[in-house]
């Protein structure tokens, strides 16, 4: 049924902004072939909204990598106990402590390779620089540096081929924008979770910089967070 | 006692050109952090030599990452029943078949992690452009792109202090050229495992490209591959 559907990777964590982006892939009437990354981060909750997001969105092909990112990098969303050096964090500029060490480079390189193998030229990431301005990797210029290798390290790019190439939807919107967007296109954001460090009941704790720009966006609408009304069950 | 030695991340699968970018930088008075993959390749037998290899060189740590390549792309070095397009490989331009997508991407990203939360600004990588020519990842101007990427994608970079690196050492040698540089600097090259597809012995096949190229290299400077001598007592 879907077999003359152009195909395109899809990076889902689970959150409000990757739910949104794969939103829009299927708008444009692409076959997602959603990629999730178990990497060790404290909100492994995040899997279980990837998950459910899919299958509220009706996506059929969700692959969760496992990635040994915590054995790899230091950062306050994965283990600290990992690497010897957490004062690293500390010598960063200004950068949030959240901020996991080239997380964006690997995830996109596996993405590559990953759309290499499928016959996919476009890979679609939730990244936005309106909000989270702090981390290196969210930046326009820094997909656009992807994007150029990329282009040098496919084997049809390099064959004179089409080159597999990044795209960022939701760069230049403001939170409120992108819900609004994805509320336009169907997404369930209560099955979405955002926050960095959820309550053992796992609901948001509403405090970390996440939850507040969360909470900021239905705002902005004069919606509730359907991940926080009563109502939700949750 | 090392204490004050400059770190450096080098990627080392075993063979012949990583062990001698490992030398190298050793040589040059770093202190290598060695990281090596399994990531489901065939030739798992690597990953020994690999080990073997950082013990002859003294060498005091040494990662080795599990990484699901398999279960996301399809190569001839992987297994093929992981994805449904084994089609790919043959739409590719000339390229070998041993081409694993993405691979020197995923590679050299997960180093950048690393070598971000080690406060490594180097990373060594075995890549040469004389003999693989086929490869995409493989070619100066890949790397090129991939520090250009790195320069923006690091906190640090970005901040305004030092830039992770990628330096490929290698890049313009032969092979003889290669394994004269690295008996001059001790590697053992019995060490070492080139082969794609080692016999049930664990001997290298002799056949395939790496083994040709391999074997040409000790002829060019006159001398028997440690690897292969009946000597070796392998």
């Amino acid at each position: 049924m879907t077999e003359n559907k152009e195909r395109a990777v899809v990076l889902l964590s689970g959150g409000l902004d990757s739910a949104t982006t794969l939103a829009v892939a299927l708008d444009r009437g692409l076959e997602p072939w959603v990629l999730s990354f178990d990497y060790g981060q404290k909100a492994s909750r995040e899997l279980e909204a990837a998950a459910a997001i899919c299958r509220s969105l009706g996506v059929e092909h969700h692959l969760i990598l496992p990635l040994r990112l915590d054995a790899l990098v230091v950062s306050a969303l994965t283990s600290k106990e990992a690497m010897p050096s957490p004062e690293e964090i500390k010598r960063r500029f200004g950068i949030p402590d959240t901020y996991v060490p080239a997380r964006n480079t690997v995830f996109l390189a596996l993405a590559l390779g990953f759309a290499e193998s499928i016959g996919a030229y476009r890979i679609f990431i939730g990244a936005n620089d309106m909000d989270f301005s702090g981390y290196p990797d969210c930046r326009p210029e820094f997909f656009w540096a992807f994007n150029q290798l990329a282009g040098l390290a496919t084997a049809e790019g390099v064959g004179g081929g089409r080159k597999v190439q990044v795209e960022t939807p939701l760069m230049n919107l403001s939170k409120g924008e992108i819900i609004r967007l994805g509320l336009s296109l169907g997404v369930d954001y209560s099955l979405t979770i955002s926050c960095y460090a959820p309550l053992p009941d796992g609901s948001p704790c509403l405090r970390c910089e996440s939850c507040q720009i969360r909470v900021k966006g239905f705002r902005e609408l004069g919606l509730p967070d359907p991940c926080c009304a009563p109502s939700s069950g949750r």
